[in-house]
């Protein structure tokens, strides 16, 4: 296992990484450092990790592992200020939602380094470093793509550090991972921003009413709408072309939907809507979901 | 307050009404009917209203406030089975999610009885007489649309029934409720109903990929693109014209943001994600969802 372990960036992802290191893994030292000051406040506050150092530099110096967690549009320039010093030996990965990308701009960052990036599919509506939790990535799925050239000793280290973190490990080769989170993650999040954003605009609606009125569907919207904007811009940004090619195909199924409707085409409809049951099913007996009604909301909420 | 209620259709919002009047209106004498006789067993064991009737005729013979809940699209077929059986009166309501249809359908089916359609804001991903539970409507909207002739004092007790159950009541005419409900429910089921299909449909993805992948946002979707079938046929082809209203402007919205991803402006990206996040504030300030991270998932799930 890694002795040591830097993390650059302490936001959700990178905080809940130093605190499930440190309660998880407690023979691992930890080390991190985020460009915003206030966040490097808060996350010596919180303990996010042992050490919160005042420059990736010297955030990185004695690490065997460094984690990059950064938007992945920063991480070519999170990755350019480490450049240089690195321990020999040194594993560097990352958390981003895109692969190929993350891949390409680490690579450049860093010749001669070894690089394997990694993925957590695992989050919440909220960020920045009093959002973290050592158990966010408990259960989780966590996607590794290691490049065809990964050294084998490092890939295993890393497979059991995400393990040691409760995460189940995936070996995924990047492009198809940028394929397959572009249709399980990135498009149902523009498309959550994209109908809260159209229902803020409506004249005829007032914002009052497509709150109080939420329960409906739209609230299970809003969740995903609220994720981190720096991210999500980059997300898209980065894994562009694998989004523009599941959204021309959402596009055109919501089309064929949309002409049953116009058309009255009550089967159509039905055959649809029965055929996404199944799926759901699955979700839930896979242990992806809560079944209970309302998720639990209920807990908490009084009578409802 | 009505001495007796007639339920018609005994599925998750029927069962949940006649638990909930059993319970929190303990005065009240409950009957029900289902077109389904697996249906009427089930609800006979479970209890959802005190008398379980083989006959919609039978069942509302003695109610004071008839309330259908069938789909949209079965409302005036139930209604005619009841013509003729009514006692002198009544009030007839509904639980359905279209309301201008819903009135004219009941209103042909019954001339000369007093209609005030309804419709609780409330539901979960289950369906069917096992689905139901009292405290469905606790804490939650139900929209009253009242047609401009309607008898003040039926209206009165009408919105008492729905406050006795625990809900919060609003007033609202027929078309407004519809159209605010296309944005806040009906597109919102429509999109998540159309992206699950879409994944499923893809073949560089497995079935197994998107399940497992799920927790990164698709899931959100696919909580609601497992309600019932039957119920949201209707609802689409009832509510025709407002949800074709607001999808067309979804659509232009969703395209607008395509051509931002596609041309690289992150600005504009950020921009928008940033102003759907006030959006979610606000409805976890009202008390319409859960703020905790993962809803509460985490609570029976081990690590996760």
């Amino acid at each position: 296992m890694f002795g040591a372990v830097a993390i650059i960036g302490l936001g959700l992802l990178g905080g809940s990484t130093g605190l499930a290191v440190q309660e998880y893994l407690p023979g691992v030292h930890t080390t991190g450092y985020d460009a915003d000051p206030a966040t490097r406040e808060r996350a010596r506050a919180r303990g996010l990790v042992a050490q919160v150092c005042e420059t990736a530099a010297e955030a990185v110096a004695g690490a065997d592992l460094v984690v990059f967690c950064v938007p992945v549009g920063a991480m070519g320039a999170a990755a350019r200020e480490v450049a240089g010093h690195l321990k020999p030996g040194v594993l560097v990965s990352d958390v981003g939602s895109s692969k190929q990308t993350v891949l390409s701009s680490l690579s450049e960052a860093l010749p001669g380094v070894a690089i394997i990036p990694a993925h957590p599919v695992a989050g919440t509506e909220n960020s920045g470093p009093d959002a973290g939790f050592a158990s966010l990535f408990g259960r989780r799925w966590c996607i590794v793509t290691p490049p065809d050239d990964a050294n084998p000793i490092l890939l295993t280290k890393l497979v059991q550090f995400w393990e040691g973190l409760g995460a189940h490990v995936e070996l995924m080769n990047p492009q198809h991972h940028d394929l397959v989170l572009a249709v399980t993650s990135h498009v149902p999040h523009l498309i959550a921003y994209t109908i809260v954003g159209t229902a803020s605009d409506l004249e005829e609606v007032t914002q009052s009413e497509v709150i109080k009125y939420s329960a409906g569907g739209f609230r299970d919207f809003t969740r995903i709408a609220a994720s981190d904007p720096t991210m999500w811009r980059d997300v898209f940004l980065s894994n562009r072309d694998a989004v523009l090619e599941i959204l021309q195909r959402f596009t055109e199924d919501l089309t064929a939907l949309q002409r049953s409707i116009r058309n009255g085409e009550g089967d159509r409809l039905f055959d649809h809507f029965t055929r996404t049951r199944a799926i759901r099913r699955s979700i839930i007996e896979q242990g992806q979901d809560d079944a209970r009604p309302d998720f639990g909301r209920s807990d908490h909420n009084g009578q409802g």
